[in-house]
């Protein structure tokens, strides 16, 4: 077994501290990575702090993971020491059902193996994520990293950046499409930048007025505050696709009227409580209200290959991972900007 | 100017009676047709009693209309005297935006005019419906109607018919497909018809355990008692398509966690008030919430073609005019199966 050290919630109450565990020693198909940056996802936050009641202790959070090969099983072949590697959501899946048969390994039917505060595929083994100095993934979970893009920028891609592209791509943006992004976190953030890659005109609907400058800086075409009245008055019918990325409780029948004929709202949050959807714009115009979740491992690479070649990372705050608690509060306030990355290195400080 | 009788409401409280009125003379291209039957459709209902607030009278409603075309304007190619001809719920559109150039002229994105309680395209002229002995309409607004099928029993399917058979031809149902349709009545007992006559496995969902045996008679593979506890239990994750015809206020969320990854829910009806959704079960599978309404005329005259070829048509009971309100009385507690006919001969009775 191979000592790691990590950084872990114990319970849902406490703050998270240095924990020392054990990882499985490669095996044949898998890869050893030891991890440079790890992402903050607010998801993190939730399950640190039970609030979706499946938490189970202790808890290495992280699942934008990134960093070098340092080992390799006897049958890896996509990888060698000294690669750049990432880990994302998912560390494995049934590989058997027709979801992963079709590379939606994050629908996997028997249930995916989640990077952390799951299992592994055994149903017994717990997952512990990156959140640590070192992690094992099979081949086939593990993804390739360009070295063109700054390292802890990338980090983010993992979660937030599949997040946010897998809608765009499965609702076929192109060109000339509008989209409108709902919030500015850390999803937001990438939705806009990877919308107006893809040459979408982009409006980004904010709360905050102080978000303009930023949304237009990363790329929104477009901003309305969402909070004046009638801020939605002459936007009907325009908009192919609106990403939202909000989980705080909201009107979605005013989104869902902006949407042109067929044009598809796709929630990648999940508010608290149900929200009241009225059919009628829903009928009047064949709209669809859909979710997305993460994206599978064919489209996670893709995502990665696209990003470097586009030069698309998330905007970062890098911290070392003594700071985490702190970040967590500032995440809840939303005071960052628009990613925390956590410097592993800080580990051994 | 053409003399034409039919039956009207005078007001949102008042008992519907004779109506004389006027329609235009067929201009070049356009259909005269007598009425022989004309359906009885629950929105009429909410129409002649402005629940829908946007009411003007006098109101002659039904959009479910057949009879026989009586006289053809000069540039008319497609009809001649003699022929069968249905017309729906529309009676023309703009003709040129994208939503009528793709033939989804129900989401014309000027405001298509609708058969009855609008106006024709100049916006001033009103339109009276079904309900009455003769009706003259644009020649691409008229649909062929087979002699195959039994007359009376073709009407309802100008809207119950092809509100049904849309959904099922854009979400592409086919044999194996699992199909849920929740209520049977007017709209349901179409879907059941339709889905099973394109080879799905049909389920239909009830309140009421007096349907079970007509759902089967009607082509449903299962039934399911909703209101039964647990009755959902063991059917996740297995249906492709679920049409929901259901008007009054019911929970959507346990029919969505129904649903296999990237299945679709589509709503027919609209509830008086918005449904609550959760986000979870649209997220987790890539699942859809959307809404259908009516079909295009390319579609409709599809639909025709395919029941026509099927030997598919609607449960009907035939009415005198003189019972229409009574038949209003009938419907709103669900006393019909399916669908109430008006034989337009009792108008001289």
């Amino acid at each position: 077994m191979l000592k790691t050290k990590g950084f872990a919630a114990q319970d849902a109450t406490s703050a998270l501290g240095p924990f020392q565990f054990e990882r499985r020693e490669p095996g044949d198909l898998d890869v050893l990575i030891e991890i440079a940056y790890c992402g903050v996802c607010h998801s993190d936050i939730h399950q640190v702090r039970n609030e979706w009641g499946n938490s189970v202790y202790p808890m290495v959070p992280g699942h934008e993971i990134v960093g070098t090969v340092t080992g390799v099983g006897e049958k890896v072949t996509r990888f060698k020491v000294g690669d750049l590697a990432g880990v994302g959501c998912l560390v494995d899946a049934c590989r058997t059902c027709d979801s992963c048969q079709q590379g939606l390994e994050q629908f996997c039917q028997t249930g995916a193996a989640m990077t952390y505060n799951g299992t592994e595929m055994d149903r017994k083994t717990p997952t512990y994520g990156g959140y640590s100095n070192q992690i094992v993934v099979a081949e086939a979970f593990t993804l390739k990293i360009s070295p063109k893009l700054s390292l802890a920028a990338v980090a983010p891609l993992l979660c937030a950046g599949i997040t946010t592209y897998s809608p765009l791509r499965h609702w076929k943006t192109k060109s000339g499409d509008r989209v409108g992004v709902v919030g500015l976190g850390g999803l937001g953030h990438m939705a806009v930048k990877l919308a107006a890659s893809m040459g979408a005109e982009v409006t980004l609907f904010s709360g905050s007025k102080g978000k303009e400058a930023d949304a237009r800086r990363l790329g929104a075409h477009n901003f309305v505050l969402s909070s004046v009245p009638n801020a939605f008055q002459n936007l009907g019918g325009s908009f192919d696709l609106i990403i939202d990325t909000v989980s705080a409780p909201h009107d979605l029948n005013q989104y869902l009227g902006l949407l042109r004929v067929e044009g598809a709202m796709v929630l990648l949050g999940v508010p608290p409580t149900p929200a009241p959807v009225s059919a009628f714009p829903l009928i009047m115009g064949r709209r669809t209200l859909s979710g997305s979740l993460i994206g599978g491992l064919p489209e996670t690479q893709e995502m990665l290959d696209y990003c470097a070649e586009k030069g698309i990372v998330s905007d970062i705050e890098l911290i070392p991972v003594q700071q985490i608690n702190d970040a967590y509060e500032r995440m809840l306030k939303g005071d960052v900007r628009y990613r925390f990355v956590i410097d592993m290195k800080s580990l051994n400080g």
